[in-house]
C-alpha cells in the first residue's frame, strides 16, 4: 500500500492535479500536511475529487511518520557529497526496491518553493530523485508526483500470495539500539562523537533497506548476545 | 532532435507547465497549432520562458507534418480492436525504437477536452499512450507530456552524477565472513546447523540492501572489534 503525501502545499492547483494523477495510476491515499486546499483544487481534480474528500489532513509532519513502516522523500536537488539524506534512488530503483513489499509506504513531496526541508528527509527512510536537466532540475509538484507514480505503477505486483511481513518501523529502532548498546560496551570508537556517527551511518543502512522482520530478529540475537558477553567480561 | 508538438491546447497553464517539463528533461523544440497563448503561458513556464518565446507558431496541422521525418500521436484511449491508429505503443516501447535514431521527431499531443482526433491519428506515423488506471485514464495535458519526456530522457547518457560507491561484492562477502566470525566467537546459536542458517539470513538482507561501501566498512569495524574482544575474553 502506497500513500501520497503531501507536505504544505501551496498551490490549490497542484493538489488537484496530484489527486488526479493518483486516479490515473491507480492510487487512491492522500496525506496533506497543512494544505492550501480550496475549491479550486476540487476543480482540478476533475474526477478525482473523491481522493481529495478521502485525504488524511494533518498539521505536522512529524504526525506522518507514524502511518508508515517505510518513507520515501523526493528531491530535486541531490547533492555531490557523501550525505545520508542526499544519497537518492531514482523512480525506477524504487520501483524495483517495492517489488513485493507489503509495508505501508509513504512517499513524500515537499512544498513547491523549498521542498522538503532537510531536517525532513534526515527523518524519511530513502530519498527519492527524477534525474532532471541541470539547467533546470526543479520540476512542478504535480509533473513530479505524475512521473514517480507512472513509474510505480509499470511494475505493481499482484499482491504476493505468502506475504513476508517487513521489519516494522519498531523492530529497525531495537536493531539501532542494540547496536549502540555493542558500541557502548566496546567502547569504540573512543570518542563520543565518532560513535554516534557510527551509529547514525548504520541507522540509515538499516532504514534504507527493505529487510524483512525476520532478518531482523536475526540479526538483533547475537548482537545481544554479543553486548551481554561483552559486559561479562569486563 | 525530438520536438513537442501541442495541437490546439485549450489551457494557457498547461502551454506553460509543458515548455517548464521541456526543460526540466532537457528538450527545447515545442511546436504549437493554434495555442490559447497568453501571459499566464509565461508565469507557468517559470525559467523555461525561452522555450516558449522560440516555439514555432502554426495554424494547421498539416503545416506540422511536413517537419518532422516521423511523428508520434499521443491518446489517452487506446482502443480495445484492432486499427493502425488504435495499436499504441508504450513510452518504454517509444524509448528503445527512438535509440539511435537520428531524424526529426515530432511527438505530438492533442487538445485537453477531445485529444487527437482519428483523422490526425492516422495521418501520424506511431500512436503512443500512457498506460493508465480504467477507472480513470485520461491524465491532465501538461502531467502527460512530463511521463512521456522523461521515459525518453532516461535512455540518454547519464549526467555525471556524484560517484557515491556502492559497496562491491567483496567488501559485502568481508561483512558476512565477519557476522559468521561472530557467531563463532559467541558459539550462538549453539547447533551448527542453526547458526549457519543465521548466516545465510544476514547474507541474504545484506545482499539484496543497497549498501554504499562506506556503511559497510563502517559496520564492519565494530563487528571486527567485538570478535578480537570476545576472543580475548575466552
Amino acid at each position: 500500500m502506497i500513500s501520497i503525501v503531501l507536505i504544505e502545499p501551496e498551490g490549490p492547483v497542484n493538489i488537484g492535479m496530484a489527486a488526479r494523477t493518483m486516479k490515473n495510476f491507480g492510487f487512491s491515499e492522500l496525506v496533506l500536511v497543512n494544505p492550501n486546499l480550496t475549491e479550486e483544487s476540487y476543480e482540478y481534480a476533475v474526477h478525482a475529487r473523491d481522493i481529495l474528500a478521502n485525504a488524511v489532513i494533518l498539521e505536522e509532519f512529524d504526525e506522518t511518520l507514524k502511518l508508515f513502516d517505510l518513507t520515501v522523500g523526493t528531491t530535486g536537488k541531490p547533492g555531490k557529497r557523501f550525505s545520508a539524506h542526499r544519497s537518492p534512488i531514482y523512480p525506477w530503483e524504487l520501483r524495483k526496491l517495492l517489488e513485493g513489499y507489503t509495508g505501508r509506504v509513504g512517499l513524500f513531496f515537499g512544498r513547491e518553493s523549498i521542498g522538503l526541508k532537510n531536517e525532513e528527509l534526515e527523518r524519511l527512510d530513502v530519498t527519492l530523485t527524477i534525474p532532471t536537466s541541470e539547467a533546470y532540475p526543479v520540476m512542478n509538484l504535480a509533473q513530479a508526483v505524475a512521473v514517480v507514480l507512472y513509474e510505480l505503477s509499470k511494475g505493481r505486483p499482484e499482491p504476493p500470495v505468502e506475504a513476508l511481513k517487513p521489519a516494522t518501523k519498531t523492530e529497525k529502532e531495537v536493531l539501532v539500539e542494540t547496536w549502540r548498546e555493542l558500541l557502548r560496551v566496546l567502547d569504540y570508537p573512543k570518542e563520543p562523537e565518532r560513535r554516534e556517527v557510527f551509529v547514525k551511518v548504520f541507522n540509515r543502512a538499516i532504514r534504507k533497506s527493505f529487510l524483512y522482520g525476520r532478518e531482523v530478529h536475526t540479526i538483533i540475537g547475537p548482537l545481544k548476545k554479543a553486548v551481554k558477553r561483552l559486559e561479562e567480561c569486563e
